[in-house]
């Protein structure tokens, strides 16, 4: 059977890639997707309570980049959401990130910006060469910060201590010397007004065939085709010749309750208590009303559907024999999360998805 | 590309085959599906406003087959709905079918049963030879009722008068001379307790493939297979050659209502009122809370997708002619509410499915 382009996986970077060629090139394409869905792990869908709930756990979308702001709202319009958190501390919930707030909260104290900027570098330890995770918090906040807010929540996510972590990772999660308490500062933020699948469907059209429940390696050698877009997992593409490269993965907890609210945020983290990372409550997400409210508990684990590249040098080094071998391929193109073994936010994957377009396919 | 079964339409006939075929046989299956999504007509999803709707109207669910009811609970369980209907006639709601009850409310009388039964005999016009809906109605319960509950409302559903109609199609409303005012009186009714889509989307496994979005001449020259089973509409199948089969549309006009009820029951008919035939409120199906509630209108039309077989001769005789090319095709079944060009209640599709894979093709 012959179809020019053959899109593996039906996720983001999938659905904007054959879109891309549906409607700019007019060519037919395929999407092979394992699942028995659309949406990768972005699918939204409304749950037996009747509550919208992420399946995948929680998606907040954000960005920078205009261009792909503008490109998704062309598929939807927005719910303009930003996204506060809380973290459970010694029994309170405080403000995440490391703001005034959260110190001023943390302390029962009242301190301007000026004085937590003082306060904090009084606290912050004196690192020389910042070499992982735990030197960024240590040379920013302080030992007690580090201790409370940062170590224990680590380990469950990662399973590693933030001194073995390069120090990227947790520069994602920022101290900040003011008032702005939100997760996220990017100029554009929200969530899909009617949903990330509806958005994805949106996608849609004649051209982009869907080969749904199917493991494309099960029928791609009956397609005659001129170019694979490969979204998957990379290491599988290779049938794991260098070994099974790692993914973290998670076990959601989802639970209705029967009361209009569970928490003040749509999520609190749980650094400390539990064996859960944190709380999701959907409802404060999504703006849906409702009398009863959806909430999902996240545990990290090494089992289940690959979800985080682990960010260590081991895993890296072992990525890059299987980077060398993707480069050999002129017309096999490695896109997203799991195919290029990166944690890409979604905006990302959506402006990799865009310029790999331009770039590649649209010669 | 190589299957050995192959089903097109990923409607409730389809899906069927492709479980059994799948659980059964331990083969795999591909079905090829022309919309977006599987579950055919009886598809629902949530609206903009979080009320589960049925996308090409209500549809409920009910049989007299046991095994048909244990089948499909085998992949739902399900809210215990009794379907009634209100029509409405001068101003007022009255209860569908014809029972004691309707003429009661009808005349403002208190007539037993008995009583009722005499007064329609009263009514009702003395015809020798039934040849046609009209005349079931006139000779059981007069030409008041005839001119009030049927006559205008046949002409919306159909474009016909009943005297242009088969005595058999009117014969799905009955009259009644007891105190059972339930539309369906088959002893197992309800609504998948989760929807239908659930319902369809748990007869899936790895062994079912389901391409989306595409028309099978598109891709049926590129498979190898041993039985076709087909659940579209025949005429298409054979190209049009003995002309397009008549089918009735429905234009569905939904709209979203700030009140947490519409009207007093899941359907009410509108037999001489506007132009649409009825109007149903889903959340009256579903048993959903909200304090929105969405309804629908639906107005017959000639035009969109098919829906209704025409139940006149001269539709029947044109069908004739197909139903002979299909008998020449020894390893193509037709099968469901398109391909037999019948109207078919859900049951009865699950049934002939069955049976075709229990007679025909588990050998």
């Amino acid at each position: 059977m012959k179809f020019k382009y053959i899109i593996v996986g039906a996720g983001l970077a999938g659905l904007i890639i054959a879109e891309r060629i549906s409607n700019k090139l007019n060519e037919k394409v395929l999407i092979i997707e394992r699942r028995d869905h659309i949406g990768g792990n972005c699918y939204d869908c409304y749950n037996d309570d009747g509550i919208l709930i992420h399946k995948y756990g929680p998606h907040i979308f954000h960005t920078n980049y205009k261009e792909v702001w503008d490109y998704l709202s062309k598929f939807t319009e927005w719910n303009y959401y930003q996204h506060r958190v809380l973290t459970y501390i010694d029994g309170n919930y405080i403000p995440m990130p490391i703001t005034t707030e959260t110190i001023n909260k943390l302390y029962n104290l009242n301190l301007s910006n000026d004085q937590i900027n003082k306060f904090l570098k009084d606290q912050s330890v004196n690192i020389g060469e910042i070499k992982n995770s735990e030197d960024v918090i240590l040379s920013k906040a302080g030992k007690e910060i580090y201790e409370k807010f940062f170590k224990n929540y680590t380990k469950k996510q990662w399973d590693l201590y933030p001194n073995e972590l390069d120090s990227s990772v947790i520069s994602r999660i920022p101290v900040r010397y003011n008032r702005d308490s939100r997760y996220f500062t990017d100029k554009y933020q929200g969530i899909p007004k009617h949903g990330y699948t509806e958005m994805c469907f949106n996608m849609l059209n004649p051209n982009i065939h869907i080969l749904l429940n199917t493991d494309y390696k099960d029928v791609i050698d009956d397609f005659n085709y001129e170019m694979l877009i490969y979204t998957g997992q990379v290491d599988y593409y290779f049938n794991y010749k260098y070994g099974h490269l790692k993914y973290r993965s998670l076990k959601f907890d989802f639970e209705t309750i029967d009361s209009e609210s569970y928490q003040n945020a749509a999520v609190v983290n749980y650094p400390n208590d539990y064996d859960f990372t944190r709380i999701t409550e959907f409802k404060k997400l999504t703006g849906q009303k409702s009398d009863k409210t959806t909430i999902v508990r996240e545990y990290p684990t090494w089992k289940g559907e690959p979800y985080y590249p682990v960010p260590t040098d081991e895993c890296k080094k072992q990525y890059g024999r299987y980077k060398m071998e993707c480069n050999k391929y002129k017309n096999v193109m490695f896109l997203g999360r799991l195919a290029e073994y990166k944690y890409y936010n979604m905006d990302v994957v959506v402006k990799k998805a865009l310029d790999l377009f331009e770039n590649k396919v649209n010669r």
